[in-house]
């Protein structure tokens, strides 16, 4: 199985966070080919930084797709997740879907732990869009400056932990999910060290995407997730428009 | 009033029709500066060309909403509009978000009228999103190809006001929405012709900006519309870049 | 365009704030009318309150409506909207509906400001009437008794403020709505003073019902929001009965 | 125990089905008080003449519940019941909340059968209000006009059989409740020839009420349901005004 | 009125409990037959001890409702009804939905008082199989260990009451649900000491029952509450065997 | 990895086809054990039924999990689902949250296509418990008498194919769900010849029960998911006692 995984963020550091648990997660035949977005910011708290991210994602997908069994979109809130999946042959994973069905498969109701109080709104609509609201405990954020985003774990862990046990104690989080790259392993590290299962995105993503590699359910041909039909268009990266097809026009 | 009219498509056409409504719709001191994409697809019906929509508006909001008093993002489905909310100084507004408005003010349960049976679903998604799926009655959908995207309204007269009726009849829609910009200034043509009172999103638009720039409520400079927080970004946009601030990283 | 301003409770010097702001808010061609109820309480804060005054309504609405462009139910609760929007040829508004539609053009999640501890579950279910309670993050109310209704603003000033900042702190408020007739024109005095929009039920929904007046989406003459059909009726004031038509049975 | 029944519309050949059907419903040692109200339609299909309706009863309840052990507002749609229900010291019932009590017991999942198609947009925003939209299978009614409102049962009886069994097979309805005060007594009628549990609204109130009597649960004087605060009024009927309480003003 | 009383646990004190309860609820004709179940555990806290009681409660009562007209199932949680209600021929009612029932009818959102942390989550989901989960205002639940099941009320009488009254006060509940067997007596008890109505399951239930009987839907003989179509089975208690009627294997 | 497949039914022919399924999608290093319900029905269609299955799981998982890494109830509803997950030490997966989990990796709205007309009020409550009714685009059934309970793929082969054409062609699916152990396979089968995604119970619960080992995302300590607390239990077949812990009393 060979996965892309695709970092939205222009932080390299992040991008390493998530290849080494990645590497930990993979079963033993899998590949894993890493990309970082050659523009965008440091990490995305917004919406607006996460369509920034989802166009970076779009094109590096186009241009790299080949050859993959599946892509991940390696950031909490799954920027670009429903159109590259329409457009992509391969099944297309994000960091929240993977880690929430994981969640779901452990307790009804979960808990997201994130890295800024900036972002938490912005997770809560992704857990309604994806459906999921009526399980959503709470969302708890660290109220601190981050030094460095590649660093997080490691500066902010007590804060993380005790974010942890007030969601399970205080909001009924039947399971924990650790939100965002950034956060990547984390998960590995506090098992058994918390009261309830923890999970997080990245490893989530990487046994979803095998899984549905070995399911092969096949590529939507018809309704919402079919390829986008041929039309016209005009000024797109090249590899955007080889997989859209369509006429060309002259910009 | 200053509105920037963005429309996320590259069609001139259809920037002609939303022109066209919008100065219809548009109070006696209102001035309209209209944008065309300069890259994109026809005619968005897709996540995945929302997503190119989206970074598209991006980019000509930031280098154009100066001297604007708001910005419409002219496609129904809003591509964007979240985060250009966050990341303007001034009122963003969306088709889809500004009919709904319109709509929830004359009935309770309206149904959505549109040009493809591709769209749908995602208008479907787009409704959840802003949390009024109670209040949709149905979406219908002309099910026939479009001889030319400009010329719908024309072309399909019949067959639209056929969906019209019958989402009045069989689906109990107290209020119609006629979705999409290519329909723009077909709810004045059909005015006093259907039995329950129908809306378009420029015209919806077009008020509701004139309104929130009277009604000056204020940005948001905390929470989740506040701007982004400054931080490290690269290859973006020089627009874009201005837009965010922080600190600009070699490619 | 005229617009008919309905205070459905008995105080003047509400109607003597409603008219202030909605003055303010009204655009220059503008005018309005202002009606008072003849019966009914002090002000609402209960079902059984907004009974009596939904009834009051509906008697100045059908006696004065002619002539008029739209009409305001100028109470937070919305008393009668639903049996007015169907009994009247024109469009009716209330000042809940219309600050939620503008709230809902700012952000996605909005916390609603209430001056009395009683009035918050009767508020709590009109939003729920207006299928939104997926978007309100809070009702907050003032806890203390009102000296006089017409100068809540006044002798409430910190309390209000700072419930507002609460609400933005703790809730996750988007968008501040100030509820309540009562507080007509204190968004427009804390403008630039909170930390995100703050709307108000009068200014909205005059700027709303001349939007509507613009957009002429037309009547329903079908489905639950036309005209009630003519029946038998007794004993109703004037007005009323000639506004239902139907024959007039003897008392 | 001792009931008082009010129709909210002015048909003495309904308040005659209802009387019927309540006589037949209550225990051995039950007695009946029933009224009509003085004002009003002839039957309830829409918003505004529910608005008369709650007025009417607000009147005759506050007039003669005294001596009462419990009030039923005796039409389907409940108009001015949660009002009632804060106002009076004794429990409230209306025919659609008792009825969807009766049926939440028997099954998941109910339809609505109704007497016009006009009814059936209102009748679905008070199962809304009620909560229970996530049960509602369908909602069917006649769709032809009815000569006589007292009549309407042995008139449609064809017709209304045909909507439950549609309503069984198509909807999948697991119990059916016959809708509005006319059709008080079918459920009754057509016992053991629906192959689901039927029930009505008059029947259940009845025996609803008679167990709430018994179950003594308690008048609020706390929250939402206590008795409104006392304030200036004016100009409200006699018995109103006295079970307000506060200060009348000169009208 | 016969009524076969099971409770799905071991403990005789508690069947002692609903016993003094359901006498003190029934009405003057009513007999009670008391059940306690024979296997299973001394008060169901969990989904697996309710998985437990719900097969002790299905063979209780395929072997004993010959000749009652309702069947009751004695513990909050309602172990086993959905599955009852379709094998027997009889109205089959649970604590919490008859509670539910009851508070629906007397206030639009309740709180849940119950004597275990661990038994919230639970309710919680009950709540929410029951589609009622928009109208909880909360569940609160005593902390600390139970002496005896059976003794409950006396010794945590105060610890109950307060929880009774933050319920009203901090959460806005308009109604008190008193959950578990082990609390049957104490809304009776409590009568006129807590601000607003409060109800409990086994006072509830018995009223109930009486008035199902009383009302006489009928016995679904279609959709998903008719009798298990007979189908093979194998190795089941006698009287499960019998209810489901089906050619019954070898073991 | 070592799993412990259970089927609630009794019939062999469908443990064959659990089985079949089961080793097709289990991975090189994965051991399945299978074993039959010894009480119970052929398949369940009901409620009542599942309750059965659930106890008879609960006794052989109790019974038989020791050694195993995680435990796949093989039946489409989850019966003992819930309970199961807090009594075992290891991870419990069902058929329809697996099957739920994938299709939500692969589309927003989905559809289950049943095999007979009175599962499908079942299955939409168990979709309803999992939060996702909201995705749920229908519920399709076979409509014909089922010859034999192992042979429904062959004997009806072209009317679930139908059944899923119509899923997607008129209710808006994007992904299909081959419910019940019965159609095990199928979705392997239909490869290529449907046009969405397919996915089936078994394959999904395998795939995700590995994934779970591998995340190893700990066992609940805390919470509702917790092991039930010890405390007297009477009559328990051994397992379940020796699983429960706590006092065993004298029956």
């Amino acid at each position: 199985v060979k996965l892309l995984v695709i970092n939205p963020n222009i932080s390299d550091s992040v991008t390493s966070l998530i290849q080494a648990e990645a590497e930990r997660s993979a079963s033993a035949g899998t590949q894993l080919t890493m990309l970082t977005a050659p523009f965008g910011v440091a990490y995305i708290e917004t919406r607006f930084e996460a369509l920034i991210g989802a166009f970076a994602v779009a094109q590096l997908a186009a241009a790299h797709h080949v050859g993959h069994d599946a892509v991940i979109i390696a950031a909490f809130g799954d920027p670009g997740l429903g159109g590259l999946r329409e457009a992509l042959p391969v099944p297309v994973l994000g960091l929240t879907e993977s880690a929430l069905a994981s969640a779901c498969l452990l307790g009804h109701r979960f808990s997201i732990i994130a890295i800024s109080q900036r972002i938490q709104a912005w997770y809560r609509e992704v857990v309604e869009a994806n459906g999921l609201i009526g399980r959503l405990a709470s969302i708890r954020a660290l109220d601190r400056p981050l030094a460095s985003i590649g660093n997080v774990q490691d500066e902010h862990a007590q804060g993380l932990r005790t974010l942890c046990e007030r969601a399970v104690a205080e909001d009924g989080a039947e399971v924990i999910i650790l939100a965002g790259a950034p956060l990547a392993g984390l998960a590995r590290s506090l098992r058994g060290q918390l009261p309830v299962p923890v999970v997080d995105g990245v490893s989530s993503a990487v046994k979803h995407a095998e899984s549905l590699v070995a399911l092969a359910p096949g590529k939507a041909m018809h309704g919402s997730f079919a390829p986008p039909p041929a039309k016209p268009n005009r000024g797109l990266p090249d590899a955007i428009a080889r997989l859209l097809g369509g006429n060309r026009l002259k910009a």
